[in-house]
C-alpha cells in the first residue's frame, strides 16, 4: 500500500499507539514513525522491541517534521502535551488523538494548535484490558469502528486522509459530533465500566464472603466484570472526570431502572422481571447480526484469540 | 468407567440436563437415562436427537425405578415437580437438583420427599447464555465447581455417590451450607446478572441514543453485558424471586458503593477513583491464578470454544 503520511509521531506508547505502529508498518502506511512516552521505562522498552523508528526523549522532538501527530495519552494529560508540542508542529500537519472522551479533549487541545495545523480528534473503539508498549498488535483495529469528530470548519482533506489511515488499518470510520460521541460512549462503554468496577469492589469488600470464595466460585457474569475492572486505572479515572455530565446522566437512568427492578424483586413482581429480561435479548441479537460479537456460547473458560 | 447409578431420571431437558446426559454417556456413568420436560416441543426434540434412552410424557413415569432423580427445571417450578414425583420415588433413591438458589429449593422440595429417599441439593457453576435441549455438550462441567448443600443429617453415602458423579463429569465438588451458598452466589452471579440486565435495558430505552448506535458502537464492557442479559428470562426471574434477601442485601451494598463513586465523579475526586480502580485489579489476578479464566486479552471479537 502507498504510504499515507511521510512521518507519524506517536505521543504515548501504550496499547493503542503500539498497535497503530504495528498496523502502519504491516500495511506500509508511513515512511517513518517516531514515538515518545513520559515514562523512561516505557521509552526503554519501546527502544528494545523496536516499536518505532526513533524513540525521542520529549514530545517536542518527536513531532518535529511530523505530518501526523497522534496524542495517545490519558485524556487528562492531553492539554499539557498539546501545550508542549504546539510551537513545534509543522505547518499543514494534522493532530489527532485516540481518547475515549472527545469534548474535553477538544477543549484542552484546540487552544494550543497553531493556525495552519489541522485538529481532527478521533476515537478507535478497540482495546483489551492490557496496557503498555508490549500490549499492541497489528490486528487490534480490524473490523472495529473509529469515530472522528472534527470541529466545524475543519479542513476536509485532512479529515479524509486520516479516515483513509484508519480504514487502511482495518477500521470502519464514522464522523460524529463530539457531544453525541460522549453520550453514546457513556452508554456503551463508560457507565458499564463504572458498574463493573463497583461490583468487583463490593465483592472484594464483603466480610461475610471471603475473597477466595469470590475467586473460586466466580461464575459467568462476575468473571466478565473482573476482566473489565482490570482496565487501566489512570485512563478510566480521566474518562469519568472528563465525561462527567454524560456519565452522571446515564448513571441516573441506570439507578432509576435498577430501583424499579429492585422493587419488583422485593414485591415479588415476577411478570415485570420476566418482561424486562425478555426485552434485553433483542439488543444482543442486534449486536451479533452487526458482526460485533459471535453467537458462539461463552463457556466461561474460553481460548480467546484475535480474528484474522 | 463403572456406572455410578443404574438409572438416572432427568426432569427438565434444558442446557444443564442435556449436558449431564452427554457427559454421563461419554463417561459411562449410568446404565439408563430417562428424561421428561413439561413442553411437548422439548420432549419431541429430545426424542429426535436421542438425548435420553427414554423420553416419558410425565415426571412421574420418568422417575419410576430411578436411583438418581435430577430436578433441572427453573427454581420456581421445583416444588410442583417434587409434589408430582414424591409418591413414585424408589426407596433408597437420591433426589438432587441443579438450581441456582438452594434455600428456597430445599424449602419447596423437602416436604415432598418420602422417608428413605435422600435429598442432596446441588448447583453446578456452569452454563452458557444458550438454553434448551440442543444447547448441551459433554464438556460443560469440566474444571467447573459443583456445590452440594445436603441438609444436616443427610445420608453420607448418598452425598459421596453424587459427588463422585459430578467429579466423573469433570467437576470439582465442594460442600456448603445452603444460606452461605445463596449469599456467595448473590455476589458472584445473581447481582451481576441483574446489573447487566439493567444496563442493557437503559441502553435500549434511551431516546437520544438510537438502538442502532448502541449496537454499532457497542464496545467491550457493554458487549459482555449483552451476552449476560441474553440468558433465560424464566430461570433468572425465579432466581431473583427466590434469592430475594441475599440479592437485596448485595444490591444495597452495590448502590452504596456506586453512589460513592458517583459522588467522586461529581466532585472531581480523581484520587478516590484511581485508588478504587487499582484495588479491583487484584481480584482479577486471583481469578486467573485460580484457573477460572485465561489471561489472554479479550479482543472483543473472539473465537470462543470449549477447552478439552
Amino acid at each position: 500500500m502507498t504510504a499515507i503520511y511521510d512521518r507519524v509521531a506517536l505521543i504515548g506508547l501504550g496499547l493503542i499507539a503500539s498497535s497503530m505502529s504495528h498496523a502502519m508498518r504491516r500495511h506500509g502506511l508511513a515512511h517513518e514513525i517516531t514515538g515518545t512516552a513520559r515514562s523512561a521505562e516505557t521509552r526503554k522498552i519501546a527502544g528494545e522491541i523496536g516499536l518505532c523508528d526513533r524513540v525521542t526523549a520529549t514530545a517536542a522532538e518527536a513531532v518535529e517534521g511530523a505530518d501526523l501527530v497522534v496524542l495517545a495519552v490519558p485524556v487528562g494529560a492531553m492539554g499539557a502535551v498539546a501545550e508542549e508540542i504546539g510551537p513545534h508542529l509543522k505547518p499543514g500537519a494534522t493532530v489527532t488523538d485516540v481518547g475515549s472522551v472527545k469534548r474535553a479533549v477538544i477543549e484542552a487541545v484546540a487552544p494550543h494548535i497553531p493556525e495552519g495545523v489541522h485538529l481532527v480528534p478521533g476515537h478507535p473503539l478497540a482495546g483489551t484490558e492490557h496496557s503498555g508498549p508490549r500490549a499492541g498488535f497489528a490486528e487490534l483495529f480490524e473490523n472495529r469502528w473509529c469515530l472522528l469528530v472534527p470541529p466545524e470548519g475543519t479542513d476536509r482533506d485532512a479529515v479524509e486522509r486520516l479516515a483513509l489511515l484508519w480504514q487502511s488499518m482495518g477500521s470502519n470510520v464514522d464522523l460524529m459530533d463530539a457531544d453525541h460521541h460522549d453520550l453514546v460512549l457513556a452508554v456503551t462503554s463508560h457507565t458499564p465500566h463504572l458498574i463493573a468496577y463497583t461490583m468487583v469492589g463490593v465483592a472484594d469488600d464483603l466480610r461475610r464472603v471471603t475473597d477466595s470464595e469470590v475467586v473460586k466460585y466466580s461464575a459467568a457474569g462476575f468473571r466478565d466484570f473482573t476482566r473489565i475492572a482490570a482496565s487501566d486505572p489512570t485512563m478510566w479515572r480521566d474518562v469519568f472526570l472528563t465525561n462527567k455530565d454524560a456519565t452522571l446522566e446515564i448513571l441516573g437512568r441506570f439507578t432509576e431502572e435498577l430501583f424499579a427492578l429492585q422493587r419488583a424483586i422485593r414485591t415479588g413482581n415476577g411478570d415485570l422481571l420476566h418482561e424486562y429480561f425478555t426485552r434485553t435479548r433483542g439488543i444482543r441479537r442486534g449486536i451479533i447480526e452487526a458482526g460485533q460479537d459471535t453467537a458462539a456460547p461463552d463457556f466461561g473458560r474460553v481460548q480467546r484469540k484475535a480474528d484474522g
